[in-house]
């Protein structure tokens, strides 16, 4: 991590490289980003939110090719990374089920996949089911590399707009109180928000979720050695009245298997609705990952607190954001 | 429905709004169309026949991105869609199966799938299974939508297609005679493309069906009301000797389920061959809105009065003009 | 085949033609190249490699349409000819999986999806399951099309590179060695690449495979009456040692059904690896058309005469030449 360009991304924006090149080569987990990093990546970002159609800042990436290979459907990021590929005016090859790939369905390695795409393209977006997949693509290309979900493991620019949200609603990281809520143990989002946010300073994390669910050790392990306040909670009342902000998340039914007795005790348990919004503060908000079922009540979304719907709209930013900084630097 | 510029409307066109702004947000069913809406529509699909590649008219649409959401696989409309959009430089995002939307399959509802991909795009184009989901998706857009079929309802495009391609081949819309053949109980085509002839003056209108699948009463009704004289005939060749305009559909296999006899009996009814373009009038015109199977033969393709994949050019340039009034005004 | 303009060629290319036409109105199949021809292409494949982001060669297609109709899933074919088409400023339409197309799923011919689609497009890639699928297509089209694989038959553009590699990697096609390895009976792409050969003098053919998979006695005919000398060997060792070019091929499963056993005993018998490489002339080179599986080693890949990954980077540049040719001329 320095500011000199890297041999990858040198070879691919020689003809419009900034000032500045990006300090990553790809974006691959959470762990990459630290305060400065979050703080260039969120400033671009805001300019992002601005761009205008026919201005020049919506070309900035003309003639640059993405490709979006995904290896497991997921309509909602893929869009999300081709609509800030457009918006910046460039161009997008497109992989909704690389899963049956012919070549992968016949055998082939990712890295053989990964170095033919790279012959086409000159960024890889990649959704895969195998935790580690995004870094062994990484390892191999010769252009950068953004995961955009890669099984149980790491959905970085998921986290990325989660706290882009939190300090566009609020206007800052530090001193802020955040209630977890749901699936804290199979929820990749809320791990990685809670280990950006130990980042910031001041910042007290409270955990509520079902037992089946609760947040596992190792994040509230890395909590602590951050001197970062924690604690759970199973009443969500309690918490909400205390909090800036409300991070809600399903109950992936999907995780259960059979269990589904296991699933409906946990499902009904913490839900957000308007006697929840009553006791969060004014200036408090409520984020959701998405999609949401029942865990946050229809009738929240017509208060001004309820941000998720511009959360899922600050992923385009964020996005916007990385590829010009890949591409381009800044 | 007036002439000012909508909420919806005005704050996503507010850099490319023209003149005039078109009275409607969205696309949604037959019934939103009078006669002064369908002549500024059909005036816009002429001009849309003469962009040029190249020329500014080419690049009307540049920096606007449309989202085709497609719940079920209709690749044709797709395609058309798609196609319009670029002809006139705009780009798209694409969604083939929805269906299988992640989100959805994991229970999201369409209006919180709607929040999401209008923060994405400009306009949504919608196919859906279930009737009523288009007008669902538009009360919740602040972007427009158009409906490209929502299961057993509407597919608005195509009616003001058929009714496009009926007055640039026969130069107008009053004063004609139109036979609907084939499946008239199914076809959500011909349901639609009468009530539109019931807006023009002095039309006449043929229903030649098998008895499974006669028109139904609510159109007949319809056009008795709205003073067009209509009559049912079970003689192809009677009626195309007396007809403007054959307009031609499939019998629907997937609507008779087991009964294949009764498939079988209503599919070889009426078929337009060579002996009915041989008593066809010479200014005559044979529609059908694709795909066909053996209701037109082969024959009848080469014969200048077959007009059916000009009508499926001629969604493009609807397709077009929509996009055009949709997203600009006029 | 002539220097003047055919109708086809003529009605769409109207606003970009260059000084010469392209002999050719479709790409079908390799028995359509001759010397000249293959020259022609190699050429502006050269130009192709030379285009830069942001100058007037990016832009050479901008306002052209390509439709990549593809009945069977080949995401490498597609996506080369997507990126192509991109990187000369033109447009797509996809279709990942026509053979779910709702009109062909209903019972449309082939022929009526053409006419349809042509209307949509000024180019259509077809990949199709049947043999001869292409030909059928480009009667019916007004416009190009460019078999990019149908079923058993042809694989055009595929031969087109494998020759460009050659020449690139190795100065000439004339006066060379070359060892074709592995599935010798099924791979429609050696099959081609022996044809394409036969057309350059003192050519040297070797056929490497085992024996269920050997290559067919109408390839062998065809180079003997074209005086090109080929012989057998069951010595991948012997014959690397004597050639230029060693192209590798997978044994492919699917041919064998459930016959596991032949299948293992091919599969193992021919690998290309560090011993190989030992004994291959310092200038020569190993192809493969991809997906590989063991039959090269991952040791190899490492060696500057694995040329496997920049054939496939070839594939861009011959399909950019295709559509420039097909579209603008020369």
């Amino acid at each position: 991590v320095g500011s000199v360009a890297s041999p990858k991304e040198a070879s691919n924006v020689a003809q419009g490289t900034l000032n500045n090149s990006f300090p990553l080569q790809d974006v691959l987990e959470a762990q990459q980003f630290d305060r400065d990093l979050l703080t260039l990546i969120f400033d671009v970002a805001r300019e992002m939110e601005d761009v205008k159609r026919g201005s020049p800042e919506a070309q900035q990436l003309s003639g640059f090719l993405m490709a979006t290979l995904f290896y497991e459907p997921s309509t909602r990021t893929r869009l999300s990374f081709e609509s800030a590929m457009k918006r910046l005016g460039g161009e997008v090859l497109t992989t909704e089920n690389a899963r049956e790939f012919s070549s992968a369905a016949k055998g082939e390695t990712l890295e053989d996949t990964i170095r033919t795409v790279e012959g086409y393209s000159d960024i890889i977006v990649l959704r895969h089911f195998e935790s580690g997949a995004a870094k062994k693509a990484a390892d191999t290309a010769n252009i950068p590399v953004i995961n955009a979900g890669d099984g149980p493991g790491q959905h970085p620019t998921q986290a990325l707009l989660d706290m882009y949200t939190i300090q566009r609603e609020l206007g800052h990281l530090d001193n802020i109180r955040v209630g977890l809520v749901g699936d804290l143990a199979n929820g990749r989002t809320v791990r990685s928000l809670a280990y950006l946010l130990a980042k910031y300073d001041g910042v007290k994390i409270y955990f509520v979720a079902p037992d089946v669910v609760k947040m596992k050790d190792d994040i509230k392990d890395h909590l602590t050695a951050s001197g970062v306040d924690w604690e759970e909670s199973a009443d969500l009342m309690e918490v909400a009245a205390k909090c800036d902000v409300i991070y809600q998340t399903r109950i992936q039914r999907e995780r259960f298997g059979d269990r589904i007795d296991l699933y409906n005790s946990a499902r009904g348990k913490y839900i957000v609705n308007s006697e929840v919004m009553d006791v969060l503060p004014k200036h408090g908000v409520v984020l959701h990952p998405l999609p949401r079922l029942d865990e946050i009540t229809l009738e929240v979304d017509s208060d001004p607190r309820a941000a998720y719907f511009r959360q899922a709209k600050n992923g385009l930013y964020i996005r916007m954001a990385l590829l010009k900084l890949l591409l381009l630097g800044y």
